[in-house]
């Protein structure tokens, strides 16, 4: 056990050298099954494997073989699939960090072999450029997705450095970040890559490795952005951010995957370099934009055109683009803001955005995903052929893969390190950030804090957290959601209701922890009504239902195949909950009359029914159906 | 003057063999001024030379210059420039088919010899393919537009027949068809174009020139289409209206103004085949496409990302497209179908296209243009480079020239035919279809009709009409706007409610004009609030505001800057209406908490403010502003 202050060996994809908390990785947070413990393991026994048979299938990891043998006149994929290879090595990185696996460890092994066989002797590594018959290197910045392929790259590699291993995706990693500094050095090529990634990738492999070029590099891209460096294009410069730097910049905007990782990699760089101004700037922008351009799911990006934010309040629930992926980038950048702040009440929006993006994407058996994640499906999604490459953002069902496949990779990755997300340690004690089945541990100056958190949330509001082990005087911090007017904790048997205080900051404070202690908080779970802010055109005169972190939605399968565009709600009316789900009242619109659909009244009245609610993220797995997350009150 | 049953030499751009009522040319109707009056010489005066002029500079004329020469290496301009050529001819031919003028007889065969003489030996003429360098002819017939630009070739020579000329261009055009009519023959190439337009053009150069072949062709291409002839594309097959026959679509679908453009070429072909089957199935689908797929302003297409048609019901106001040509597209289908079917009710959708999107298109100066027209502008629109070619679909002012181009020169084509949709005749009478002071002259079996329009329509809803001449027995019958109601109709001096029936038609018919009689008929303009259907999610919970045929929206330059984003409409607070304008009564929504937009409450209160209300076309003419058409009542 190193001593609490080194976070040399912490296995988790963050980890900045300074920051009001420290994480704590997969070694020190176990999940124990439950919701995230369980998509964890199908990530490792199906995502993961499904990942490999696809990019096996598609020819993308035969791309690698095939610049080994200097053969690469066709190739297969997108000018990013590079990527989805790196992202499923760090998928599976993150999961032999957290348990070994022979088998596991063999199959990673081998998609290295490939992927190192076909690097340059100089340490460039890409199957879709500067090989015989291609494009040169670096000719196509804007579009080509050159650098943004090496970020992930690097963030596999710090997956393996942080579970202790310096191999050959190490190594490789490590030749083509050099490579990389070598080229894009300041006074050399003063490009930057159209897609954010290399910089938030370059950040952590530096942190890592304790290799400070990396960490300058990483900086030099972040500066160099938004100074008009690439070509205006038909969507403006605001879709590459290349339209404002990054510290100027008041709101994310532009290609929305792209504006969150670039906000990671700032963070990053703010942290390394003690910038505060840089990391306030980043922190303004992305709470402007939950306030302002974020979906009630978490969701975000509002254009399909552009796969971009729209403006403020520009928030319509069918068109609703909000990227699985985009999703997973602002989880990303939450993260970072929670390390560096210390304000647990960035693990609210983590929260929402992991039940209720991220993990909307899978379906139940870990072999399809959603590319978008709009809040209202107005036709019946098509099914999708199960051996069929899917168009990303038609209205089907979740489809094995994709020609831009980023998500199902994204979403392995991001179910193998969720156990990195759950809890954060400082000087003084430990904070938990989600509640889940977890064996928590942590060094503080005094001695080892072990903690055995148990709990069905989110399907039930009770955590059982009992003190293994302590020093003493150690605090424990609770994260208290936005909704969680009316919690309890229960100490040594005694009950007591969460001050309003505790509340508004969103943090329960607890100290002098005691062995063999059990603390129970109590989450009121019971099913409440939202409304939007006057501002959200789109939603004007809707409610949403929502239940602790999990957004509800209408599908069309629970009310007997009715369309839900004719549901309406009654908001005065109380919301039932019991064992058969949540339950509001309202009413089946009378079908409107045909014709011209301006009028000069509306007959809105109909047909009293039960409104049955399920969790939005399990939608669309019963078959085609419609769907809303708002409903109209009248 | 040949008999009334000839219709060789009507100066309109249709003219089917058969219908239910017959089209009155440009020289049987001659605007005096006012609205339309205004616009038409404005597109001879400003439009017209201004699209000379960008052609001119961007190359996209000495494109022909440079394929006559044999030295087309490089290109300017996008695969369909040739058509804006063609539809700058097109518009050219009209004004000169109305009215002869030297000067622009001469701009006019200028063009047209530079046209020609691109032309190759077999008939063959496109910049952009098949000469040395290029891809070869008909490579490339899903995205390549080689048919689409022949079709807007033959509309031009259309104008040209019409008008009593058989010259160069009807040559080239002839020549053209032909060789088409031989490359794409049953048994031949049988492909289809990408963007429809091909078949409205041959279908009328068929009728103009009495060439069988050309109309053959014309079906060929509508019957074909459907059956899965191009590739699927990201976006489905039904961009391309490929997914299902013309015959069996229920609504409209796909990028709008390419099933705008095929609904005009199947009836077309409908009616000259006598397949009413067809022609039923496009009145069906067009109809579905109004009561569930259009705008207020008669606007279609709510995608950006396709230019598409959306689901029924998902009709965004701020993301609307609505595209200028779209508009366009669906004034020829209506007229198509008021010709067809003789219901004059079409003219309503007509007018209300015309006056709140074709309208709304070009500046005051008819110097720049928007090719989008949304129903609500959130941020107040960038100014744009009077020297610069814009890209389409930004949020800016109207622009000078775009890089794809189709709407200012399909403006000026559309607004230098407009005289020829006021009015039809039949056998017994002529009916008025819209308002505008006009001098109308039809030849009825027992002799002439002249009748003088005189109005200040729209801004006043008294039309006056005088009966300058007629036969005994001749009728005369006024199309009836949906909001009509309280119209009043004076005769000999008597002033009488228009029925209930007749409002319910949508037509007002008048027997036995009388030489010498005056007819008044006054149409109710109060400003009316009218509500959308409740399945229209976006705008739920807003009205809008209407004055006769113009659609009224609140710009924030009239507000004192205010945000119209924060304004609320009283909707049981009265409207006035004075020679200032028109007003509601309404608030100024207080500022929202910052913070999660997602709330348990919501505060809606606000300052009292009186709303002035502006007509849509006429919005962003006083430099940037907010604006909305829709506009929440509480």
């Amino acid at each position: 056990m190193t001593t609490p202050e080194s976070r040399d060996d912490v296995v988790a994809p963050v980890v900045p050298a300074r920051s009001a908390v420290r994480p704590l990785g997969l070694d020190a947070v176990r999940l124990a099954g439950g919701f995230w413990g369980e998509w964890e393991s199908l990530a490792r026994d199906a995502i993961i494997p499904h990942a490999e048979y696809w990019e096996e299938r598609t020819g993308w990891l035969a791309n690698f073989d095939a610049v080994a043998a200097g053969t690469i006149a066709t190739r297969a994929g997108r000018e990013f699939s590079d990527s989805e290879i790196y992202k499923l090595l760090e998928a599976m990185a993150w999961q032999l960090g957290r348990k070994p696996d022979a088998g596991l460890e063999s199959r990673f092994a081998a998609i290295v072999a490939r992927v190192s066989a076909a690097q340059q002797p100089d340490g460039y590594l890409s199957t879709m450029f500067g090989n015989p018959g291609q494009a040169p290197r670096w000719s196509q910045l804007d579009w080509g997705h050159e650098l943004y392929c090496l970020g992930h790259l690097f963030q596999a590699a710090v997956a393996r450095v942080r579970s202790g291993y310096r191999d050959e995706l190490v190594t490789v990693a490590t030749r083509a970040a050099d490579h990389v500094c070598d080229v894009f050095a300041p006074g050399a090529n003063p490009g930057i890559c159209g897609h954010p990634e290399v910089e938030v990738g370059l950040a952590e492999l530096g942190r890592a490795l304790g290799e400070r070029r990396y960490l300058d590099q990483a900086r030099e891209f972040i500066e160099r952005r938004g100074h008009h460096v690439l070509p205006d294009i038909e969507f403006g410069r605001e879709y590459f951010q290349d339209d404002i730097p990054v510290r100027d910049a008041p709101v994310l905007r532009g290609h929305a995957v792209r504006a969150l990782y670039l906000s990671s990699g700032a963070l990053d760089v703010a942290d390394e370099f003690a910038d505060e101004e840089l990391a306030d700037a980043v922190r303004r922008a992305y709470d402007r934009t939950l306030e302002r351009r974020t979906y009630v799911t978490g969701g975000m990006g509002s254009h399909h055109q552009d796969e971009a934010f729209g403006e403020d309040f520009e928030l319509p629930a069918d068109r609703a683009y909000c990227e699985t992926c985009a999703g997973i980038g602002s989880v990303m950048t939450a993260w970072r803001l929670l390390l560096g702040t210390g304000d647990l009440r960035y693990g609210d929006i983590i929260e929402r955005t992991m039940y209720n993006v991220v993990a909307v994407s899978p379906r139940a058996d870990g072999r399809a995903f959603f590319y978008t994640n709009p809040l209202q499906q107005r036709v019946a999604s098509q099914s999708v052929d199960a051996d069929d490459i899917s168009r990303r953002a038609r209205a089907q069902l979740r489809a094995p893969w994709f020609e831009v496949s980023c998500c199902p990779t994204n979403v392995a990755r991001t179910l193998s390190q969720f156990a990195a997300y759950v809890a954060v340690a400082d000087q003084r004690g430990v904070s938990i950030v989600q509640y889940a089945d977890a064996d928590i541990r942590a060094l503080l100056p005094r001695g080892a804090v072990l903690l055995r958190v148990r709990t069905d949330y989110p399907h039930n509001g009770r955590v059982s957290i009992t003190v293994v082990e302590s020093p003493t005087e150690a605090e424990l911090r609770l994260r208290l959601p936005s909704w969680a007017t009316g919690a309890t904790v229960q100490r040594r048997g005694e009950r007591s209701p969460v001050s309003a205080e505790a509340l508004r900051d969103g943090v329960l404070e607890l100290s002098a922890l005691a062995v063999g202690e059990e603390i129970v908080l109590e989450l009121p779970l019971a099913p409440r009504l939202t409304h939007p802010d006057p501002r959200i055109d789109a939603v004007r005169g809707s409610v949403a239902v929502e239940l602790g972190p999990l957004v509800l939605c209408a599908e069309s399968v629970d009310v007997d195949g009715a369309d839900v565009a004719d549901l309406v709600i009654d908001a005065t009316a109380p919301l039932t909950s019991d064992a058969s789900g949540v339950r509001a009242r309202g009413w089946l619109r009378r079908a409107a009359p045909e014709g011209w659909p301006y009028r000069d009244d509306v007959d809105a009245s109909g047909e009293a029914v039960e409104i049955p609610l399920v969790p939005y993220y399990s939608w669309a797995q019963r078959g085609p159906s419609t769907m809303r997350i708002w409903i109209p009150t009248s």
